[in-house]
């Protein structure tokens, strides 16, 4: 095997997948089990070559693949693995660093150390923050209410909104702590007087939640935390990269009183998969929940390695492709993704609001449109399931009072106005073949 | 930005650091604090060229690096990155896949199923066994001791060796479980006649210890577990990749009679990091402790994602590495690297044991050697630190019964006898020299 050649070999595979993005059915078409079908039910006994793998991915992977790069994948949130991100993707596993102390990768731990900060200051918090990267945002969370138990002891309940995210139940759960949701006001947000604070070691606040992205009021909520002495954790994972643009500082007014903050690039800042940044101005208190050195790894520098700060020992070099991100796009290109997403979002939410017959059902902060057309919530689900099963675009669903909603979110900065009114058109045109 | 050019730049990058391996000091040579000064303290604001990131990867970031791709890197657990496994990251993040329900990339998650099953066959494991893959083993036992207490809620204890890793505690820390570390006999394992099980909802065996590879008795610890009701979980992380040669089969007896193992394909298995797997013969003690479906995920397909039985729901494409890694290596080549890695081993251990004023402290079932040279642990610690000082090679230490003890591990699938005679020569020259 040329690794060169391979390696051009895979180089114009990328290359021909990132053109030919919108020529694939968004949403996957195939029942489950149709790949494992495909696929041999054993491993070879001899070495194949590597244009087999590429040869497979062709014919077997990409038919079974949802394309979360096509500018037309408007669920959940979308994102977008940049090219810079890619390469830097391909260094890292060159490099094939491992970050356990300090030593096995000064490169690993100090560049994460800058770009965290880099990325801090990018998103108008102090770049005095402690920072490092998790894989998503439900290990940062955890992290962060592993240390907010360590912190109170004997308080054993997490208070979060009833829109939060559900890692935080998912790490209450791990964690042994009762979460609390609280009810939220008519459009999504915490409602701050409701705020049960007694028994709670950590407030779970969300700028951007999943179904809406609604902001909790957290200018409140950081005074009751204040005045309880509770941990408040700020879950941006979505919404976070849009602090990058000063316009929409004004939605994160209060987040950087919180003890700990989750933001994920991979979401919204061009970063591949695998990149969730927390901060926390309490690294104290990560490191006592989480710092266990044994004798294999002692060693004579006194540096804190940051697998003391995290769930996991060994870490990967996630930071340079956030470093290559911030690089090759610069606060101006991270600018323009986040205002083109926002842009587009809300040229969709003037189309629904022009048509009669359809509904805006919820405000829409950032690049997320809530919306409905108006009829049963079986009809809703059936234009979803017509939607996607087109192929042409892929949006996803939530719940809202009750009533089934649809999401459209704009977050793939190849998403081009054409791709936002091709949707719109394929919606309206399967809500008019709706029996 | 032209990605196809920048993707040619990229892979002559890595191609030329493969090649320069043995060029570079193998432990990074630089005080804490040098790199985050040698780069800029605050990101730019405008776009720069991937140029610039490969030119600072070279200037600043190499010399931070600590090499573990070269082939005198004999520290901790030597690993290699391999080319398939680089190539297949570089797809992997070309597609930026996001596994969270099996529509959101049914390819992320069937293959991950088949290649889990490939190599459970490989190594031996029944192919019924539920597998997936975590990032670290330190998430995958934290995964199986979780499941393990919701499967027996009022037993709070988790019994391993003395000299099981980090990670249990660890673990348990985050369970606020107790562990409870058991007596090990003369060669490192554990004495199953000491196993205390009252109150004990796990217990963690492992198949090679981190200190010195040893092999808890399985099959007599599997005894009392199955008596006891009590979950078990074999932690092979670095060893269990050997069990693809037949003939160290023998050191894995009665594994497969674990409720839960974890094996890391990324330390002996030619995978770049971020590659753990998992398997489980009680996948719905996983689902019970780890499942939690909100609104904006339920879908009409009845299957369970892979984020039911692990503790983040956004998955990563890690299958692609691993299934790249197995058809380009096949059997035939995955057993050759770890014979290869075991012989080196042997070899080295004879030279040891044939050399007065050195002993080898510790049976080497691996391709692990722990040993020391004839005097105190201060100058078996002065040894390590010369040795390690020179750039020629990188070992680490443990200590055994309160000795300071040397390691070294091979691994690297690009280490020849060369590499392996420069380390005892380096070893030697070393001691020799000492004051």
């Amino acid at each position: 095997m040329s690794f060169r050649d391979d390696g051009a070999a895979a180089v114009e595979w990328v290359a021909s997948y990132l053109e030919r993005l919108r020529d694939f059915p968004v949403l996957a078409r195939l029942e489950p089990g149709q790949l494992r079908e495909a696929l041999p039910p054993s491993p070879p006994e001899a070495a194949e070559p590597f244009a087999a793998v590429l040869r497979d991915l062709d014919e077997i992977l990409l038919p079974a693949a949802t394309h979360w790069q096509s500018p037309r994948f408007f669920a959940y949130f979308a994102n977008t693995g940049s090219e810079p991100a890619i390469l830097a993707e391909l260094l890292a596993a060159g490099l094939n660093q491992v970050g356990i102390l300090w030593r096995t990768s000064p490169a690993l731990q100090e560049l994460e150390e800058v770009t965290l900060s880099w990325l801090a200051q990018l998103l108008g918090l102090s770049d005095s923050l402690h920072g490092h990267l998790e894989d998503t945002a439900s290990t940062g969370t955890l992290a962060a209410l592993a240390a907010a138990r360590a912190a109170k002891p004997d308080a054993r309940a997490v208070v979060c909104s009833e829109h939060a995210h559900s890692s935080v139940e998912k790490a209450c759960r791990l964690l042994e702590l009762q979460a609390r949701p609280t009810p939220v006001d008519e459009v999504f947000r915490l409602r701050p007087e409701a705020l049960a604070l007694a028994g709670a070691c950590a407030v779970v606040a969300t700028v951007g939640t999943t179904s809406t992205s609604s902001v909790d009021p957290v200018p409140a909520i950081a005074d009751a935390c204040q005045r309880a002495g509770v941990w408040l954790h700020v879950d941006a994972a979505y919404a976070g990269s849009a602090a990058v643009c000063p316009e929409l500082r004004e939605l994160f007014t209060g987040w950087d009183r919180a003890d700990s903050i989750v933001v994920n690039p991979h979401k919204w800042l061009l970063t591949t998969m695998g990149c969730s940044a927390l901060w926390t101005r309490r690294p104290d208190d990560l490191r006592a929940a989480f710092s266990l050195v044994p004798e294999y790894l002692r060693v004579s520098e006194e540096v804190a390695s940051l697998s003391e700060f995290s769930p996991a020992l060994g870490r990967q070099f996630r930071a340079l492709k956030l470093w290559a991100v911030l690089r090759c796009y610069g606060r101006e290109g991270l600018q323009r993704a986040i205002r083109d997403s926002v842009a587009l979002a809300a040229l969709f939410e003037g189309w629904v609001r022009a048509e009669s017959g359809w509904e805006v059902v919820a405000p829409r902060p950032f690049s997320l449109v809530c919306f409905r057309r108006d009829g049963s919530d079986e009809e809703n689900e059936a234009l979803l399931e017509r939607v996607n099963a087109s192929g042409e675009a892929f949006l996803s669903h939530t719940r809202l009072n009750g009533r089934y909603v649809l999401r459209l979110a704009v977050g793939n900065a190849r998403t081009t106005e054409a791709d936002v009114r091709l949707a719109w058109d394929v919606l309206r045109r399967e809500a008019a073949r709706l029996p």
